[in-house]
């Protein structure tokens, strides 16, 4: 038998990471979680907000952030700096040996500009190729990356990533080398069965319960394309995807599990 | 007789990496240095001009800026995020394996905060310990560490630093393990002999020649701080420090040398 040592990659919001009493928790629990992990962190709130106060206007297209030369600078600054090394230093007090990365640092994350038609979205990147070996490496070397929502192009210019889909293709470009849990922080306690109910929780769901959950109503929306990606996930080698809530992060037992 | 590696390590100022073009050449020529090396870069301009776009004052005492917490978020983003990434972007595009670095990633480099007496400057961090062994080890792989003036107390919190200091303390800690070459990039093409003179660089400085060109007058003012450090950096056991124009780093013979 095969043993695999195992790696968990994790998911936050800019909502939690950017509010001092959340930070502090989430540092806590990220910290108590065992063995190999990566945090992959958002950070769209305070880069909404400094650009505010630059004086340069946030645009939003169908959820996502239109990137212009200006606002590139402001997400750069945000995700690179302010979020991740504060994320970076509360980690080290702690005792985890965190390692901030954009997609530039080492190669880590390389994309290519989002073609600029049917939306013209700017310095947006979509991954194309992620340095899973370094990665492992770095791991192996007890070294805990946090990644912000970065990545290059491979010709100098940085690009702004969406968050969600960093965390999945680190986790699925590692499932080849590591047994991969991704969990994803999310506002509930897991897929809820009964929206007005937060205990509702879903413990598990599998491909045949999926379709059920959609034929009968109680996953829709937003829901939908969050749990198609995580079947996409699966479906590339992840291990087991986990949608549960950022205080739960070192509880296994917490939140909704997904696997095949 | 023992053969020990090369290490030069590169400080630039601020100046150099915030204009694009100069940005540009100064990528070019620290590509071009052979063997192990890490570059340490300043980006004051850039936090003063952000700063002021925030509403956020700067203030300098003795040519130091006073960081206060807002500041202290204003020097994160900027030396951490903008000026960094930009560099390790333009790097990685001319096959640089560059890593981003503040002190707070992988415990690179630790200070305490400073002694408000008799000048309190806020958030500002004097060096303790330089994590040697972690950034040769780096190297060693065939790393390029990019460092960001900024450094983390272990509690939590990130501290502004001086980049010429952290250039300083970092081609010491590692002097004990490989033959150092610390370069400072200035605006002149060396240590002029005539001021009036760009031309006028001494090649080559002992700290006989020093003594008589302080009792001379040929060096004098901010000057002599500049090569006081440098000698302390010499005694702690760096090889030999190269003052020079950024436009030369490259070439060996350009600039002037100061050794024992």
């Amino acid at each position: 038998m095969q043993s695999t040592e195992r790696l968990t990659v994790i998911k936050v919001g800019g909502k939690i990471v950017e509010t001092p009493e959340s930070l502090e928790c989430l540092l806590d629990s990220f910290a108590a979680v065992e063995g190999m992990k990566i945090l992959v962190h958002g950070g769209g709130r305070s880069a909404t907000a400094i650009a505010s106060r630059l004086g340069i206007e946030t645009v939003m297209v169908e959820g996502r952030r239109v990137t212009d030369a200006a606002m590139l600078d402001v997400v750069t600054m945000v995700y690179g700096g302010l979020v991740n090394k504060k994320i970076v230093a509360g980690l080290q007090a702690r005792g985890v040996n965190a390692l901030g990365l954009t997609g530039a640092d080492l190669d880590a994350i390389r994309s290519r500009r989002r073609n600029p038609e049917p939306i013209d979205y700017g310095f947006v990147g979509d991954v194309t190729a992620v340095n899973a070996e370094m990665l492992r490496r770095l791991l192996v070397a007890g070294i805990i990356p946090v990644i912000a929502p970065l990545t290059h192009d491979g010709h100098g210019s940085m690009l702004n990533t969406n968050a969600d889909t960093m965390a999945a293709e680190t986790a699925k470009a590692l499932a080849g080398r590591l047994d991969v849990t991704l969990i994803y922080c999310f506002e509930h306690r897991g897929v809820l069965a009964d929206g007005d109910d937060p205990e509702s929780v879903i413990p598990e769901i599998t491909p045949a319960l999926y379709r059920q959950l959609r034929a009968d109503g109680t996953v829709s929306g937003g829901m939908i394309p969050k749990l198609d990606n995580t079947f996409a996930a699966l479906n590339a080698g992840v291990g087991r995807v986990v949608i549960k809530s950022a205080d739960d992060i070192a509880d296994p037992a917490a939140g909704t599990v997904i696997h095949l």
